[in-house]
């Protein structure tokens, strides 16, 4: 099986009583999956972000479930309940901030309520889990087509973090639009006009090492920078547009996305550049009234200090490390998504599609 | 001797004969001193950065060329005179746009000039060298006393890549300015009320591996992150002025500084907090009428693609370096000179300065 094709990724294959899963944390370097029968597994693959991506964290979320439910030893639809919750409520708290992770769970729970036996139910949860996964494929195809449009035929897409297949259940979010130009331009036997513009996405290099590789493997032209170059990017005028992902949208279009968005997000204004969010509307949380209601995960200072485990800064000093940042629905000029393109006020445009 | 004392860095030694330098690539890990006599190896460190900081590349090239000087081997005043400045001329194509590298050379040039003798010509040219290091140790101490009221007493200063005692003769620029505070407060009896924000400064990590140090060093509180979360800081409320040096200052105000000094400015703006620039004169060049007229350096993109030799990105790929990035004087809130404070319209009141 080819790992990449026309912009789906086969990162997250569900087998039955396993999940198979690409170790995104090795990639460009290595191509290793690995196979596990046991949630706590998939836990640790999501807190160490050998998977991530808000959606492919959902989808996984709904297979560590399944796999759970499968490893109880009971018979009792009651017992095996409450204990299949107590698993979910552990997969919930790996991370705190991708909407996706608990809107998935809050989906699988229903599925056991009033089954006749314990393998009605895991047939129950095991078929919602294939169809979140399913789903997310699907909305992000349809979101990609509607946001192609919206790309510059020519000049700069400046994209922050990876959005690719490898952030969701195989195609695509912001990366998933990107994919989607460049396909429509191939069939209309057309080179591909814009160049992708990639910053690197510190801490944890997401734009250089997933990004980019999967921008290469699809042939895309991009270059590659720093997140410290993307003013100077904007200055010189390369910039046509920024398209980025989200990890929870707030009921006001205050938009949650990796540590940085917040920055392009005030150069695109400054520049007068349109600003754009890619998500599913599984990303969409009507709950949080504003962007001050999402809870950003702080992560390992380590993380900073030592990249890939080498010692960049002097031991026992204090370091910040938010692995997002909110950025104002005022900043954005239209989120895409697979219901269609909502424009502010956003207060009332994703009601409408909620 | 100390290394770190009230701001002072001793990383710059002139042994008459040689040149005894701090590697600052080795920092924070290691504090290992490299001597020589030939100047090609000065000119190594400057490009590798072993030596960097505009002012710093300044000091040393003066003391280079005195070394270069006093390797040649002749008693013709006229052939020695065109050697100096062939060996003149290599030591200036190091490194193009920190200014005070080509000043210092043109400083020394004139010294061997009706020369009685090369013996006479090598100690002018020695004395003069040594008086471009004392005067940038004595400007950068006076900028930074007239600078030191200009920040908060209290809340966040931000500051981006190395501009202390190690990118300069000995005392620093913007963190001269910030060590001068700290300072200030001390003698006061009063604790240091604000905090030092240092963003880590990709590529090359001047910001955690040499600000960080200097600062846990001298005992001023500060937080490292990296250069993505900066707007997140400004939107958080944390930072309530930034200050930065600079490489070269055209003579509108246009500054050319670190990768990424830009984004910082355009945050400032856009979040209503002063930006300011800390330099002496050396670092203002008359000679160009704008930021365009700076020759912006694009390093090798190894240095995005592999920090410190790990491998972040595929292979092949095209990758954007460039090391400094231009802030239009008319984003500069005020630019701290050792002959003043200086506010728009820069135009005017550079030119009353140089």
């Amino acid at each position: 099986m080819t790992l990449v094709r026309d912009g789906l990724v086969t990162h997250l294959m569900w087998r039955g009583d396993a999940l198979r899963y690409l170790d995104q944390t090795l990639l460009p370097g290595q191509v290793r999956f690995e196979e596990t029968s046991d949630y706590r597994d998939v836990c640790d693959a999501i807190r160490r972000l050998a998977i991530r991506g808000a959606p492919a964290i959902g989808v996984a979320a709904g297979y560590a479930l399944v796999l759970g439910a499968k490893s109880l030893d009971t018979d009792d639809p009651d017992r095996f309940g409450e204990e299949v919750r107590a698993i979910g409520r552990e997969i919930g708290a790996c991370r705190p901030t991708a909407v996706n992770l608990s809107r998935a769970l809050k989906r699988l729970f229903p599925r056991i309520e009033g089954v006749s036996s314990v393998s009605d139910a895991i047939q129950r949860l095991e078929r919602e889990a294939k169809a979140i996964h399913r789903e997310d494929v699907d909305m992000c195809r349809k979101l990609s087509r509607l946001g192609k449009d919206l790309l510059p035929e020519s000049g700069g897409v400046m994209t922050h973090c990876n959005t690719g297949g490898l952030a969701t259940g195989g195609y695509g979010t912001a990366l998933g639009v990107i994919h989607a130009a460049a396909s429509s331009a191939r069939r209309s036997g057309k080179p591909i006009g814009f160049k992708v513009i990639v910053n690197e996405t510190r801490p944890l290099f997401q734009g250089s090492r997933l990004t980019a590789w999967e921008l290469q493997q699809a042939g895309i032209p991009f270059v590659l920078m720093t997140d410290s170059m993307s003013g100077q990017a904007f200055s010189r005028g390369m910039v046509n547009c920024v398209i980025v992902g989200a990890d929870r949208i707030a009921a006001n279009g205050d938009t949650a996305n990796k540590i940085g968005t917040y920055s392009l997000a005030v150069l695109a204004r400054y520049h007068e550049v349109p600003f754009y969010v890619a998500a599913p509307t599984s990303t969409l949380d009507g709950g949080s009234s504003s962007g001050n209601e999402i809870v950003i995960e702080e992560r390992n200072g380590g993380e900073i200090t030592h990249p890939f485990g080498v010692p960049v800064a002097p031991e026992r000093i204090e370091v910040s490390n938010p692995a997002f940042d909110i950025t104002p629905g005022r900043l954005i000029t239209a989120i895409i998504t697979e219901k269609g393109i909502i424009s502010p006020p956003f207060r009332e445009t994703i009601e409408t599609i909620l």
